[in-house]
Parts: C-alpha cells; structure tokens; sequence
C-alpha cells in the first residue's frame, strides 16, 4: 500500500512574465503537463507568504524543518557539502575566490575559472589565527568553505563579501556585544588580510594573469554559523532517503538531515549538467530508498544569467531527459515536481513568487493540464506552504502517522 | 440579525478515486448540492495540511481548540463518552473486547458480538492493583473505558493493543523514565493478566462459544491520557451548544467541552442508524440551543470496511433523511455541512486528504453548485484549517466578537 516518494526540485524555476509568459509557459514540456494533467496542483511558498528564500532555507522549508527556527546560517551547510565534519563550537563560512583590483573587488567569482585554485586551497589551509585552527576547503568552481575551530568563537559577525562588485571588500564587524563577536571578527579580517598576501604573491595567480585570466587574489567570506541540531529525516518520519544534487550547499542541507547523498559523474549544476544521468540514479536509488530528492540547479543559473531562452531550454532538457525518464522506469511511486522558489529572468535573483507544484500518484485529479505557475495556482492543492509538502507526500503515499484515534 | 448555527459532521466521508470518482461524487445528493450551489465551498485541513486525524482531534480542532496544545490521548473522551466523571491523577483507556486464541489477536473485536459484554464488564469493574481503584465500563458493541484512579500514576505508557490481529497482544511499557509511569504499565498488564484469566472461564464465553460466537476473553487498552483542561464552548464562544452522535467519542469531546449530548433512539453509529431521528432531534434542538453539532458515523463504518457502495448509499440517505429535513424545517440559520475527515475506501483508514465543507446562510454565494472534494476545492473558501471554521460560522452568524476598534 505504500508508495515510494521522488521529489524532484528544479531550483529557481519560478518566473515572472517576459512579454506575457514565463518560462515554463513557454516551455515544451510535455511530460511535465503529464504530471499536472493526471496528478493534483497548486502553488507553493517554499518558506512563507511573501519571505525570498535562499536555497538553503527553502529546502529545509520543503523537507518540513521551520527554517525560521533552525536556520543558523549558510556555512555550515556549505561545510557539510564539502565533507567538514563541523564540533560542537566550530563557526563555519562560505568563501569565494574573487578578484581584487585597485582596492576594489572586480569580479565576485575570480572569472569563475577553477585554473589552480585547488593549490591556492592547500596553501590557505591550516592557518592558527587567536588560538584558533582555520579549515578551508574548496568546493565547486570559485566556492570554498572556512571553518574556525577554536575557544569562545561567535556566529554573529558580518560578512566580509559585499555581494556586488566594484566597491571595496568589507571588514568583518561584531553583530552584538558578546566579546565572542568580537575575536571572531577580528580572526576573519586577519585570514582576509593573510590570504590577499598569500593569494597575490602566489605564482598560480601569476599563472592565471600571464593566461588572461583573472587572478584569484582574494577570499570574500559570509553566512558565518554554528553547527544547526537537527533531527535527520529518519527519525522525523521514519524514511530512508537519498539525495542526488550536484550543489555542495544542497548537499550539505541533505546530509545534515541525514540523508543518503548518491554522486553522479557528469553533474555539474550548470546548464550542460548530464541530467539523464541523475534521473537514471533516482530511478535506482528508488530501489533501495524511501524517499528520494532530485535536484537540479541549471534553471537557477540561466534565471541568474538573466538568460530566458536558456531557462526555457533547461526546462525542455529536464522534461526529455528527467521528466520523461521517470515516468517511464519509476512505476507506482509518488512524484512532486516543483521548484525551491523563483528566480525572475529579470531580476537575476531569488524572489518570493510562489513555485508551482505537482503531484501524481494515488491523489484527486483536478483540472490542470500544463505545469505552469499560472496553471497549478488553479489546481485543487490551493496555496500551500512549503513545510507542508513532507507531510502532504507522506499522505499521498500512505506513509503518515496518525494523530488522535 | 443573529442566526443559530448547525455543524454537520459526516465522519470520514471524504475519500480518494475509485475508477475516477469519490463516493460523493458518484452518489445522488441533491440537497447536499442545494448547500453548495445557494452557499459558499471549499476545503479542510481539519488538524493541519498533511495530518493524518483521529476522530477525537478532528473534532477538537473543528471545535476550535488545537489538539497540538490541548490533545492528552483518546482514554478521557472516552471515558467522557462512557459518562465517567474523571477526577485529576486518573489516567484513562480505551478498551476493546476482543478474542485470543493460541496466544494471538485472532480478532480486535470480539466478531463485533455484544453477547453478555455487560454481564462481563460488571465482572471486571472494581479490581484494585497496588493500590490503585480500576473503574471498567462498557460502551457501545465492543468497547469498553478503564479509568486509573489512585497515586501516582502517568499516562506516558505503551498500549496494549497491537491495532492489527494475527499477532500477540503487547506488554505496556513506560514511554518516560518516570517511576509513576513504569507503575502505570504495571498495573495495566497485571489488568490485562487478571481479566484474561476471569474472562477465559467465564460462563458467558462457555455460551458464546457454543452459540458459535467469538469469545471475548480479553481486553485490549490503548490512548492512555488525563483529563484534558478545556474552556468550555459557552466560555470560549458564547454558545449555548449541543451535540447528537451515536459515537462514544464523539460524546466525550463535547461533554468536555461543556457542551449537552442529547441522546436519540435508534441512533448507533452504523449504516442503518435511525438518522431522520437525529435530524429531528437536531431541528428540535435549534429551537433551544445557539449552536447544535451533529454528528453522522455510517460513512465512515463504510470506509473502514472499504465498501465504496455502502458508502455511496450512506450518503444518499443522508441526503435525503436528514439535509433534505434540515432544509424544509429548520428556517434562517447558518448551516455547515462537512467531514471530520477523509477515510478513503482504498485505504480503510483515516488520510490527510483535505474534507469538503460547504456553508448555507448569509454568505457570498460562489459557482460551486456539486457538494464533493474536488467541487469544492474550486469554491471561494479556498483552503482553510478546521480551527477557524468555528470564527467562520460565528462571523456568518453574526456572533462573533470584534477583535479591536
């Protein structure tokens, strides 16, 4: 009687209108319409009416934890990603190898070109700042994790990356009064300060400006966080469960909650990613797994880009190569397809848009025939909020405990 | 300008599709759908989007109160149900009368055969095990209430009933370290040895086995609870209120919270229960109450035996005996016709899936014009949680209080 569970969330695929459509508006997605066409609809606020989630607390928000009450911020999932087992007291960041120019940062992301930076990591690790040990690792593309390991650190420090361009770096300031705060300020703006003269002297970044490339002279740190306590998914409702995603903040999120993260070689979160390859391993991993969470991230990056027609052709890909798959090889299970919020192609950013979501299986088939934000705000699921999603899917699939008797 | 209010409760009888329709949709109810096509629709989460109810915290949140907060287990309704007083310190259970063979549930209710339960029942009642008094009574078919009375006694211990037959009957067991709660279970499995020992030679089961009956020899417990602390409907609303149901349960919740059972000859909870009676008794009631809830078992007996015709006729009748009587007779009052929650046919048991509930009175009439889960999902209530129906019938009625200036 019960059915396995695929989540399958396509990160930013919500939009707004471009002369009148959205992208999955426009979009040929035929086997996505199946889903809405057989399944049961609506709209979703991953986080909350109104809130722009980031990708950490909307999909904590859809595996039903209250990011409002466990989110401690960004690095410490980052951490996870990356395979940092985080202490009880760590502080954990994410870091960008970026490039710094005439006092300024030019490019938030070195280029996005990966030339050396692993040797530049190596280089970097290990630094004792205040008594405390500094663990960096890289991750994906510019991407890199600092944890501070150390006595009487705090979380509640600012960021040092200023998020755009072509202003100056910042300096890490206390966020309260706690002396904690206060060191823990001052060892970020020390390893700042160490690694610009690390990082400008090194011969990679002569290297890298010798090949036109943009020297990767600089760390932008931000998201400081302890390490969040959570329960893992087992224990909250008694799944096994996977995750497949190529985003080290996502699977950071995943394994926090105890989840199973499947690699697959190909996947790479851009919009070239070899997404059949993920679908083939939820198909599989739907055989030894409860529950299993697809992440694919090339829709977000196009909407970054600000790139619609590479939004609409991620969206096509996912329906031919993911969509299409499943539904084929997955049998009796329970799919919701659906997004972790909106990302408009013309703001280049996360909005709080509700996402349209999806679900086939044993459910009340409405109306809805095509999987659009404007389609499944007219299905029967109405608006939900994303913490509810879990326990709709657990219902679905006959997999929910009851309360009361 | 004030109207009174009656709360219709058709329990379980929202459901999934079977060959493509629900129960409600395949049945001919066209007073229901007179309530739907002159009022205003939508649907229910009664406990919250993705919780699978039970019958007791269904009902507590349609009330109003949230069973998160206020829930304490099923033993007190029933025990409320059953006309036992409890006294603060008692722990309550719910029973069943079932049949042990070899060692195992060979069935969780005794065939269902009432034969001699009271004469066993006064058998039973009145045992004291370490100092604690066991007060036993017999309810309806075959169920029973066992109220703890005595010092130091918890209700944070296992059931004894497995809630499925074919296997052995559990030991209770302290869910807490708590000493109070390691003597609870004590005692409940020493009650458990004792009655099986009276039960088995018992001359009433030497009859019933003769008679080719199932024996009753012994007795399964479950939903150990206190006595819930409730403000009264009358204190919370400023409603005079009254109940009709057939259901021990049912009764016990609004005996809780303050609220007149009136009690209806042939009413029993089944499929062929004397329901015009109820609409009779619930007309009548109108006339002396502000707020009258009634409640209607047979749909969901139905479900739980997975017999979508059954189903599908129950609702018939209730559509003619008693929505069809309540609209001819019961004048200008505010009218909510709904389920405590969905039991789908498939299933047999209780699901999340959200219930229809349609509201006749002075309402802003929506294109709804079919009383049924997906009808209603396109109604102008949109999606809304049991806990605020109560404001929205008071509101309707022009009872409810303002909230500011």
């Amino acid at each position: 009687m019960k059915s396995k569970i695929l989540l399958i969330v396509c990160d930013g695929m919500g939009d707004r209108l471009i002369d009148g459509r959205t992208p999955l508006e426009a979009a040929k997605k035929p086997n996505m319409d199946r889903i809405s066409a057989k399944g049961i609809n609506g709209i979703m606020d991953t986080v909350g009416v109104g809130i722009r989630p980031g990708s950490d607390t909307s999909h904590l928000s859809l595996f039903g934890y209250n990011p409002f009450e466990v989110y401690t911020g960004r690095g410490p999932f980052e951490a996870a990603g990356a395979g940092i087992e985080m202490k009880t007291g760590d502080i954990a960041l994410r870091c960008n190898f970026a490039t710094i120019k005439d006092g300024k940062i030019s490019d938030r992301r070195a280029g996005r070109d990966e030339y050396g930076l692993d040797e530049l990591s190596r280089d970097i690790d290990g630094m004792r700042i205040q008594g405390t040990e500094l663990i960096f690792k890289r991750c994906k593309g510019h991407r890199a994790v600092l944890v501070l390991r150390g006595r009487d650190l705090s979380p509640c420090v600012s960021d040092t990356d200023p998020e755009k361009p072509e202003i100056l770096y910042k300096k890490s300031t206390p966020l309260d009064k706690n002396p904690n705060s206060k060191k823990t300020a001052e060892i970020l703006n020390e390893f700042t300060e160490r690694t610009v003269k690390i990082l400008s002297d090194h011969k990679i970044n002569k290297e890298r400006v010798k090949n036109r490339k943009l020297p990767a002279n600089i760390l932008l740190s931000r998201g400081a966080g302890v390490k969040p306590e959570l329960q893992s998914l087992g224990e909250r409702y008694g799944l096994r469960a996977a995750c497949i995603s190529a985003t080290s903040l996502i699977k950071g999120v995943c394994r926090t909650i105890g989840m199973d993260v499947i690699e697959v070689d190909g996947a790479n979160g851009h919009i070239d990613s070899n997404i059949h390859l993920k679908a083939d391993a939820a198909i599989k991993a739907l055989k030894d797994y409860d529950f299993v969470f697809l992440h694919i991230k090339g829709t977000d990056e196009a909407s970054h880009d600000g790139n619609f027609n590479a939004k609409r052709g991620m969206i096509e890909r996912i329906d031919n190569e993911v969509i299409r798959r499943v539904l084929q090889n997955s049998g009796d299970i329970t799919i919701a397809l659906t997004a972790d919020h909106s990302t408009p192609i013309n703001l280049k950013e996360h909005s709080a848009d509700p996402t349209p979501i999806a679900i086939l299986g044993d459910v009340r088939t409405d109306l809805v025939n095509s999987f659009s934000e404007r389609d499944c705000s007219r299905g029967d699921i109405g608006r939900i909020c994303g913490r509810d999603l879990m326990n709709i899917l657990l219902d679905i699939s006959n997999r929910a405990r009851l309360f009361g008797a």
